[in-house]
């Protein structure tokens, strides 16, 4: 395996020939060993680091900061970065410095090295183009890391998570206008309750889902405030007065997505609870997602000793050792994934409150659980919708029968003979097994024509019409 | 002690016979005996459903649905309600039925009986006013009690948390305008950085309280919205169609707070992400003030081996055992706080996830646990603003020895001799234990004139002037 | 209203005359107004100190460090603060300093000036028990307030938890035992499985609630070592070197529980671990708990549109619209009861990982929050026991009709037929609304002799006998 | 891409031919892509379905549940899935059916085909070895999968966390010992306090790492009992009833670590409250390392302006800005990992939680979520221990400095002149910034021999000597 020389301040070591990256990410691949598998760093951040530094580049030139043609050599090869052609020159994994330092470093030195071989210089030489005081002009891993955090996290909650989640709650809007004839038992407490329609309840899930859509966007709006600018300690030492804000409408260019400075650039840089809120409005969708799931599964239970109002689809064999068996496992996968959203946002949470003085040094952690949740509600409802929403049908006949039995409907009573006698009413339907008609009949209080006059299942599911 | 019989749809039951309430509070004190101590009903749920009930019977009376004389009565039971001079007559704790429904009866029923009372009739008689028929007219424990959980829960957030936040935020303003001219130095990873001002870090303090405040404020804005009207399961059954919407302007008129019916009713009862997100405002409220509490103790810290830069009212003797010890008290309260809030949120979301079908069952823990939250937050934050925030000086003395022998001042170097040659002077007055200016001399890269030019601690704070 | 002067470090301030405690704990009223309500310390905690001050006496007469009239007298006062008679003379909430100091002055103040009044002495005075000198010889708040912390966790976990637990784990023993001849479907996935018996379902319960109570017992164990003899920072200055050793075996004869002044004295003050551990054991029971009562009320969900096999007890009347409706509310109380505890663990998880040095100055909110978790669950677990437990009965009716037309019986055919015709004849029956028997027997692969003899639910339960 | 047919009992679907995979897990392929850069099943799960998968072979042989030549292929195919060689033909995610069915019934269906080609037969014939009827024998996911759990994670905590944690605690230990004489301040609320020597400090840690390593041992102790035998429901239908007891026999014979078959069977489906309890344990062992790595990097906070009492390795530049800045990094890797274990314990409790009659379906996450706190944390001690604690080293200079201007060596003097005066000797030092001997001098209550001779540091961190 052939090798070069790469230094940084303090010293020189080895690193991989065919490798951009330098000596800072050389350091930290072997002091930083933690969670290899599954903690290294994806598209999202490697994008979102390129995005920023080719914003940098170019804002830096255009303040003078930067000759041209450095500039442009920074941008050609950021822009390979953003396009992912560069992803395996980022091998560093999410637990490491605090500050995610050594990533910043790692997208220096990775456009600066391509930047020089497209320049036809030599790798490692720093020359034409050097990490520090050219790649990262203006910058510091303080301001840049939580830049590309939030560039990351924006772009993900636009391109990633908002269009499955719309897919299944206009799938979810679709079914409730589909079924707002069908009329069936309602459920409190898991007991028996006044009827409801279909509609009305898959409306319902429609409106769980609207909701915590709004909260994450409110989230998103706010997330969109960029900590660049600030440099080491929010001060913005080092970098170009105009330097943040021009950068951040780089970024916007790049992205399509409406970014700028922060206010407070010290805010910025020690704490990150625009991300807590990402993270909390997930966390509210997530428990949303939960509700949605468990009811779907609970209303396909059975197939004949369970509640069985709901069909399914049958995706797969359900059980190894009990034939014929199907499970509603996208909603388990679904309710997975919320408990999974759950945790993450502890971590975040947690994280969160952590800082010290001018540096929060948990951004590393932070990131990489609000892009998993986000990651895991995106495929978990887009996986939910196709395999299951989309499939859900109304099981009629055990609706019907469901709805017949129901003694609940006596709530219609009330405003005509009371609350007390129509409780007695209903609790003698219970204990004989009778019903409802019957028992009310019997009790004398009114006729069958004002039953029937009066306990209509559609009538209550719509009073006002 | 003298009783009185009470009856429900269960049968008779003794009740001590000063008290209001009816069977099915008294049912409920001895079947829900659950952390009595501490888990009693407080006056902002107690106002909360005294509010509700009286706005329901002057829109039951509007729509004809109640006679007027009824109605009167039952506003000025409510107003006794909300007035607190009943809270007595409370009992309930918030580990009973999930739907809150005992104390949406603990009020249809202690309503009841004071009305009867100021009509002249017989306690427990139910006449003149019928605890369900009358207060409980056109509503179900499923839309009233979350009714009242927002009531409170808004009330609470305008009335007890936004002032002692704001006070402290503002009181921080002006310390950060008081101190921006000292000149200190700045951290990161705990580790000396470069120099920052003290107004700049009282500063990012009051940008997180601002953050946070915002998104409290979205979130309440959120909150506005009441689920009732639904009724039992959301359809409105028994309910006059405008009920709902004109309870809510009636709410509206008695608190001064805007509310207003939910769109989609059958959410209203089955899920409740609204408070979720309120409880996740909050949590980030919380975070913001574990860091600036911390921050202060440490900045605190010592007197003579920490940091030691911020002075601290001494409010008590700090130690049994040491003696002369002074502690930073009122951070700990606060941080302790934080770690409660950050316990409730948990609580909150998981609960908030846990819906079946027409209801969420967990209600009353939910509205506990935000009403807590928002509690402790508003006291952690008077209490430490008081007896704390405004006492916060800078220890001046031990911030300019501490500015002058910081080394990351070489920071401001970088773009005259590059990142390089900079790090070799910092590294070497680090290990010879020399100053900077020494070691930059010696370097032979810069001049004295040229250091003391460009080198200028208070020049590193606002580099854009 | 009459005042003396009571004095410390600080200087002199007033406390009412009919209040025995002293400068300290009235300077904590005065800054630490936070949630008083709630927050005020209850029994455990004082019963705790009091214990602890009353061993400490003993150990330092022992020693000769303190004469024995002033041993006798802080003895004598310390058992009116044992026994509770002293209860309102301590009125300082959880969120104080984090050491819990203020706490531990309260009790050194209030036995001091009830030692005096007993003696015939000055209260204020600190003649001839001083509160410091005297009371609190040869300890600190570091190790007291840690030490009564975990005395009255482990006194509540003895006194007050396992014996509900352990009652509702009986009941429910004696339930399995008693339907073991009940054979119900089984469910996965919330799907029909193959049979089981209904002993085996509540055996189950049995068996969680026994492995969760293992685990508290041990931690329980682990929690009986003591910080008492570390004083200040935990090398024991200024207090005898037997002092702990002897005081613990001291406050094992008060109790009966058995105590041991812990091993490393430094990890006693700065972590407080064991807490974190015995936090997280009741976690484990929560979490079973709610398994158990979800089990109840699913399988009580009905009457008639639900699961329906098992029977609770009706307490109260389920609803304030719908007359005759019962609910599941013992299952919900205990349910959010587990909701507040998973959130009272991240609070304690949290506040245990973030003690600097020598202390850790979350104690007052880890005990809180802890003897909260352990009231709960002993208060929900009686309740729900006698509540509902006990009153849990088979519906054989429905039981017998679910089983007799679950299709999963065909799982007994996998071992004569295979897994493959076995799963193709259950979803023959499936698709057509036919019984298995005729499935099976449509399709040639055995015989009625066979079917029978082959699938029998009752040898389906106990396929071991 | 050449393909094959493959079916189950939904019938036919095409696999790649060089997949040893079958019908089921192409259909997870296709209808589970959820997480799949991170969450596909890694070594720890692999390798316990195929110790499962041997060891269940090999006791229906010795049973008679299989021929020999069968359970030989199985022993055969199942060794290569322990040895590792057959992971890419595992692709399926966490994000699954919640029992784990699917990763059965790859495991099945790899061993199948693998066995099925090792005989010379035609893969997806399922002849000579079935997936379900010869390799799933006497099995279900129910009770395979949460066996597979317990193998994996018992098997990580023995062989992948211990020994880095028990490393981590050696070098702590060491350093202890070795730093026995170094005296230095004590400090407790951040602020000055009684002496204590570093050797106590490192030690502390020590007896935390003992006691969550004990704690983590508890719980792996009772983590070893299997659901094995259980098979769908936990009745053991279609197993031998010697099987369960024999399968895990021969999974001690496999792994060398101990393992039985549980109690009680039925608990083992529908409960894992034993992984509760691990991740449970897990968490106090995060927050001891938390508590840890703060007080490290606090301790070498500075250089200059921090307290700078340890001196810690410097692996890499610390700053992208700020030349020559060293940062405590694997303080900041390993609090990360802290707070991520913290989160994944909300997920394992959570989860745990939601089980429903005789199954809890979040089998898949919970194991996830244990298994990656345990990697993390083995991971990261690990790195922490080589990259940091190795290298801690006392800074005497500063620590002498410091100890030598501290004041709280005044509580050595309140057993011979008494709190309140030692109390006010401290405060007069502290407000005229002179020495304690000077305050204590000029008070007239003691002479300078006195001081000389109770006031010695070195006494107040052994006083028992």
């Amino acid at each position: 395996m052939s090798t070069r020389h790469e230094s940084d301040s303090m010293g020189t070591i080895e690193v991989q020939s065919d490798r951009y990256w330098g000596a800072q990410t050389q350091r930290s691949l072997g002091n930083f060993d933690i969670g290899r598998d599954t903690f290294v760093w994806g598209r999202p951040m490697i994008r979102a680091l390129g995005v920023l530094k080719k914003a940098a580049a170019q804002a830096n030139a255009e303040l003078d900061q930067l000759p041209t043609d450095v500039a442009d050599l920074i941008v050609q090869a950021a822009d390979e970065v953003i396009a992912g052609t560069l992803d395996e020159h980022f091998p560093l994994v999410v637990f490491q410095t605090g500050s995610g330092t050594q990533s910043n470093m790692n997208s220096n030195e990775v456009i600066s090295n391509r930047a020089i071989e497209l320049a036809g210089g030599e790798m490692g030489s720093k020359k034409p183009v050097h990490p520090n005081d050219h790649v990262n002009r203006g910058q510091s891993s303080n301001d840049t890391f939580p830049t590309a955090m939030h560039i990351a996290v924006v772009s993900e909650l636009n391109e990633r998570l908002y269009a499955p989640v719309t897919d299944l709650r206009d799938v979810l809007a679709a079914k409730a206008a589909e079924f707002e004839d069908v009329i069936m038992v309602g459920r409190t407490h898991l007991q028996d309750a006044t009827p409801i329609r279909l509609g009305q309840v898959i409306g319902s899930w429609v409106a769980q889902i609207d909701f915590a859509l709004d909260g994450v966007r409110a989230a998103d709006a706010r997330a969109r405030s960029l900590a660049i600018g600030g440099t080491a300690v929010g001060t913005g030492l080092n970098a170009h007065p105009k330097f943040g804000a021009l950068t951040a409408a780089k970024i916007t260019d790049e992205t399509g997505l409406d970014f700028q400075q922060a206010d407070n650039l010290f805010a910025a840089l020690s704490a990150h609870d625009s991300l807590v809120e990402v993270s909390g409005s997930l966390r509210v969708l997530a428990g949303a997602l939960m509700k949605i799931a468990n009811d779907v599964r609970w209303y396909a239970s059975g197939p004949r000793n369970g509640i069985g109002e709901l069909l399914i689809p049958e995706n797969e064999p359900g059980s190894s050792i009990m034939p014929g068996k199907v499970n509603p496992t996208q909603c388990e996968a679904l309710t997975m994934v919320a408990t999974r959203v759950f945790g993450n946002d502890v971590t975040v949470g947690f994280a969160g409150s952590q800082g010290n003085f001018q540096l929060n040094v948990y951004k590393p952690v932070m990131a990489h659980a609000v892009l998993e949740s986000i990651r895991l509600i995106a495929d978990g409802c887009r996986s939910f919708n196709v395999h299951c929403a989309v499939g859900i049908e109304p099981n009629r006949a055990k609706i019907d029968a469901n709805l017949s039995s129901n003694l609940m409907v006596v709530t219609a009573l009330n405003r005509h003979i009371g609350y007390d006698k129509a409780a007695a009413m209903a609790k003698k339907a219970h204990k004989q097994g009778i019903t409802l008609r019957e028992a009310a009949l019997a009790s004398g209080d009114l006729t069958a024509e004002e039953f029937d006059a009066w306990v209509v299942p559609a009538d209550m599911t719509h009073p006002s019409a």
